[in-house]
């Protein structure tokens, strides 16, 4: 009974080549685009409608605190983590199963260095010491007296996407290649709140951040974030910080890449210089093809990709789709993403997702009338600062072939005939 | 080490009596009003600081899908359900142990007429029928493949806050008064996008929308409400919807009823006249004094309330607090929400989180100094229509005095001497 739509769309629908629509058919009344997934019913098939299972007994009753389907098990996070040092590794958020710009905080990516610390809110504290006034102490049911705000932001690993410096093109769906990056919505009190509190010395430019887990990790950041927008976060999606992110208290630094959004956090110190810790130094720095390294290139940069088609999934023959993916920018706004079916050949804008937020997570979503030939996807974002995301062979010439960190070229996925989908460099 | 801070706080920056605090005072740069609530450091302490037994070993390894702190046992959803029939009953978020404004999904309210279905998405389908050119059945995979938009929104049922009606004002924390009302950003395919696929004859005005639970939960919904903003949502808050709240799919009303926004949705009829099911008139309808009935009241009124500090919180001694609470409006943002702390006689705008979105819970704040006297706190909403939440005394002239739903009533909250908090009628 299923019905396939191969019939032509106007033309004047049509944004660019390859098939893509413009953003805004949908939303015309009177516009039967026919997507083609229904089935037409019969009245005999109506009248034989039976009863499931399910509709005859009574269902399940009320919980305290709920969960997933059981038939969404597999929507989890992969966890890539040291066979020798279980608590050190990773593990990546499904972003391929999920949409709008929500990630459920149990499916927050990870990165730890020694596990996730049991901590005992009534015994964990908040250390404020170093070049101020007045060191402070700040117990939890204390910090919980500040003024609080809210911000929806995402979290990104500096090493997220990675893969993309890899000679060859990984095949694993897009989750666990850009999914070590997150967006919640994050409540918590600013730190100059704090900060103006204890009274900080003229000469300080930096605050070493520490975490309470057993590697006891630490970070510098620099003083003037500290002030414009930093969090000490206690909330996440309006329940309390989850443990593997930081319960009771972290750091959240909007746009910079993760490792300075110190988990677990027990000590700021401010200082004049930063600490020349392991995680700013044999870490999360790189070397360029001048010979000189980056370091502390905290900024994540503007990145878009495609998760509906991407790797994993199989189109049902040729009709209409809804192209679907997540841009964002450490620097602000997205303003634009724009989305190529031939490979980057001619793009159409797509549509984005209101309300669009400053370094957030913002959907991008454009219809697409597939013709069943081999096609070429990519996605392109801009930020409100003009920056645009660059293609692999700009990135490679500017940062060199041995890159690791900060990876956030255009990506390109390839659909064949069958309706398979690869990941290629193109 | 305590301190605390009961100094005069310069009289331009008060907003109204009793101690509050214009809205912008935190925002300022350089600005140390003193919450009180941090602990002087001494250098033996610092040189003294011990670590905890969490910081000495390594922490528990990652997770597929993770759970809140076991700390936090205690948030949970309150039940309250027939004895006889535990599937029918309420189960209430409790919103005073959260902020911002998203409501975890573990955590968002249960209103279920015969308990959970257990529904296996792989032969649930949505059929589509009635006055309508092409009857149509969608699988689930069938509906994937349709255009998706994304929306904030609040969830709230037609009965919360009901406990306002009651001759003496009770006493719970806020969640167990107000928390029959949840806000998540839902995911899902525009419920006009199906009907034009399927065709609407002219004479249509209602649809009749019905779930696969067992109790086959029915009701009729406006069609011009399906045509303008109703989602047929498949996603909450990133993943797809749990099973409490309509997995595979339900409906999603922006600013209607939670009784319309049929869970574990099925069929949709499309029809000429509603069909006069149990919800629609031996429930959610209502006597008014005048003889006449309220039928079909869909839209939910603005309201208000504070949640921090409410009945169940202790204040910790005079000093400066920061008030929160949250206002929402079935008619569309809330444009204004002010506080009194000396029971409605003086008013301060307090201020509103960004981004303030249509049909959807905005969290608002306002710092506090209190001087340890008694005091009665008030929130006030007013949306962008004008409407404002009334007077307890306004709403029971109106609608008399055995309403049941649509409780939207001003609150008050007694803060005693001692710091305890009750709620009153003042």
């Amino acid at each position: 009974m299923k019905k396939t739509n191969t019939a032509a769309i106007d033309q004047d629908l049509m944004a660019a080549a390859g098939g893509l629509i413009d953003r805004r058919a949908f939303l015309r009344q009177g516009m039967a685009l026919g997507v083609g997934g229904a089935g037409l019913v019969t009245s005999a098939a109506l009248a034989g409608t039976g009863r499931e299972s399910w509709q005859q007994v009574p269902g399940l009753p009320f919980s305290g605190y709920g969960q997933p389907s059981a038939h969404e098990r597999e929507v989890i996070r992969w966890v890539s983590a040291n066979s020798q040092a279980p608590g050190n590794g990773i593990a990546w958020t499904p972003l391929h199963k999920l949409d709008g710009i929500i990630t459920p905080s149990g499916l927050h990516f990870e990165r730890h260095h020694n596990g996730v610390p049991q901590i005992d809110p009534e015994r964990h504290t908040l250390l404020l010491h170093g070049l101020v006034k007045r060191p402070l102490t700040f117990s939890m049911d204390a910090l919980l007296r500040y003024p609080r705000v809210s911000r929806y932001c995402f979290v990104e690993c500096g090493g997220n996407s990675n893969a993309g410096w890899n000679e060859e093109p990984i095949q694993t769906p897009v989750g666990y290649f850009h999914g070590l990056a997150s967006c919640s919505e994050w409540s918590g009190v600013p730190l100059v709140v704090l900060l103006e509190e204890a009274g900080v010395e003229p000469e300080a430019g930096w605050i070493i951040a520490e975490g309470a887990d057993a590697a006891a990790m630490n970070v510098s950041i620099p003083l003037d974030k500290a002030r414009e927008d930093t969090l000490v976060a206690l909330y996440q999606n309006g329940e309390r910080l989850r443990p593997e992110n930081g319960y009771p208290l972290r750091l959240i630094l909007p746009g910079f890449e993760a490792v300075l959004n110190v988990k677990w956090l027990s000590r700021l110190q401010v200082a004049r210089e930063p600490v020349m810790a392991r995680n700013e130094t044999a870490k999360y720095t790189e070397l360029l093809p001048n010979g000189k390294a980056r370091q502390f290139s905290f900024v994540m940069e503007a990145k878009s990709f495609i998760t509906e088609p991407s790797p994993g999934y199989r189109m049902r023959g040729p009709g209409l789709y809804q192209i679907s993916g997540l841009a964002w920018s450490g620097r602000g706004r997205i303003k634009r993403v724009e989305v190529s079916a031939d490979g980057g050949s001619s793009w159409a804008e797509a549509a984005l997702q209101e309300p669009v937020l400053p370094q957030c997570f913002t959907r991008f979503r454009l219809p697409w009338q597939w013709d069943g030939s081999p096609r070429i996807l990519k996605s392109r974002a801009t930020d409100e600062t003009g920056y645009q995301q660059p293609e692999r062979a700009a990135l490679i010439a500017e940062r060199g072939r041995h890159g690791y960190f900060h990876y956030n070229a255009i990506v390109s996925w390839a659909v064949a005939s069958d309706g398979s989908i690869s990941h290629v460099y193109a």
